[in-house]
């Protein structure tokens, strides 16, 4: 289990996103021997072909891409689909010659909303996937509801049941990459 | 069919892009009494609910939004899902209050991408739609070869059969509008 | 008002089906002027080309279709998408000639199973009407957790809230029909 | 790559299926070691809790999921959805105890239809996946359009393209029987 390195991304740039915390948290429940960063998309441009010089924040992106083994994406629901900035950043690693910094790596997904708990926007990320050549983990899905004591007033977790749950997302993540390196 | 308004959206920020073009040819279609502007995206931000000040251009953006009485949607397809700039248009008009930029208006898509003509990306558009409350138009539906001829070397829209294909969707659009309208 | 005749369609075949049970209740929300009829396709086959002759059940089926302004369609969520049952009754109604059992009918979709409330089943089949040119009511959302206390021991439905909602789907149903037919 | 055994699930009834020749292709052009059986839908009845017994041609299905160690789904698109007979037999399957007929297996998806080659419905029955915890392989996309000339006029396929692609299907679905027995 040595030697196993993720990228998390967070859909929503808002400083206190409930699905940052989620994401923390996600980075705090790792097992021993995998490390994971967490990437910075607040200068991240919106993709455009007709840009003639890569922007910095890009190529940090690419090149954190370019370190996982596999992905933990924190996927927020914006009318009932993907939040643009988590879309954006995978449209720009897919951007990479051959696709090399994106498949075959595995990938989780979890997320916090509403009721819903982000379903909806998690299955436009899974087809996303398959053009992307992502392996994504199935079990468990991990739909929070932010608005059922999840989260304490200062926006931290404080629901055991989640915690755990993000944990086993973890351990899936961790087999799923090991059995994409095969 | 007088005094129609509609608002042209294209998800593709690239100067030359063939979505765009498509979006001249839906407004070069349109029948008497129907006018069409077309969004300017350039400047507008990603969403983010930290930003104190809402930016000129996405003032500017909901002021159009708050015009039309129909949307016409130029979806590009980018990793089978729609692209960002498309969707943070939306989200951004969906954050007024009340919805009221939004729901109860008509709306049509077109696209112009890879082999199945960006498909996957108009269903997601059309899920989009069910919580914004937009009425689309089921048919015709536009979905354009961009590397079948369908484009002459300079970027014009050298195929009949989409011109024809496009005044049929914006027919479909006016009788939507005036349906939501009562 | 007058003269507007429902066809309700329940995708499950269990006769205490809570699916069953919601469509019941919109039948008894209507207004006046409003009938509604329930299929039955206890005896439907599968849609088979080779099939020779066109079943009864079948042709009793076709026929309702015919007599229906507006569809309402109780939809339970069997392994994410759409049962086969439901799906079904709409294959076989999309193949008369011209669509002319379907196209352009307006359309309401509710459903009862877990903590997701049939969501996901639900989008596929809105994406089912696109093809059908059916005009699914947007609003509301019917969602029913069939594991919340909703319905009694003895299958009744007991929530005052969804019965509400009920009621509020086939006043918009009603007014869907009324501009389809302009 | 020995003794590995795979079920092929055809969503058509029909005798002369064009999705059945998909099917049969791709028995043929496996690898030394693995075998396949094609499942027998026709007196599969709809999924109905209340059938006190099982039909004799279910406990057949069963028994076969049983035996196979990976799945190929031959996956036509009615009205841009699954075929219900296809969908029927994965609902059955899950009804299994523990869902331990379907969980961890690898499967591969492909279908003949119109100019989108059943795209839609393959779309929809990952989704199925998922739930299912299916590992569907993501690459190639088999959509095959049956009205190009792909098959002759006696049904046999006769598109060399379409055969070499079906055969890197197999290639990729024994490859993902491997990882998902690890």
């Amino acid at each position: 289990m040595s030697n196993i390195h993720l990228l998390g991304i967070c859909g929503s740039l808002r400083q206190a996103s409930h699905n940052k915390t989620l994401l923390l948290e996600a980075s705090r429940s790792l097992p021993a021997g995998v490390s994971m960063e967490i990437a910075d998309l607040a200068e991240v441009p919106f993709f455009n072909a007709d840009l003639s010089e890569q922007p910095a924040a890009v190529s940090a992106l690419l090149a954190a891409f370019n370190r996982a083994d596999g992905l933990v994406l924190a996927c927020p629901e914006y009318n009932y689909s993907i939040a643009p900035a988590l879309k954006n950043a995978l449209d720009w690693a897919s951007r990479a010659p051959d696709n090399q910094l994106l498949a075959g790596k595995a990938a989780a997904v979890l997320g916090a909303g509403g009721g819903m708990g982000t379903s909806r926007a998690q299955y436009h990320l899974r087809q996303v996937g398959v053009y992307l050549d992502l392996h994504f983990v199935n079990k468990p899905e991990v739909f929070v509801n932010a608005f059922a004591g999840t989260f304490a007033a200062d926006g931290s977790l404080q629901d055991d049941k989640v915690k755990a749950l993000i944990g086993q997302l973890m351990m899936a993540l961790v087999t799923q990459v090991q059995r994409c390196k095969k």
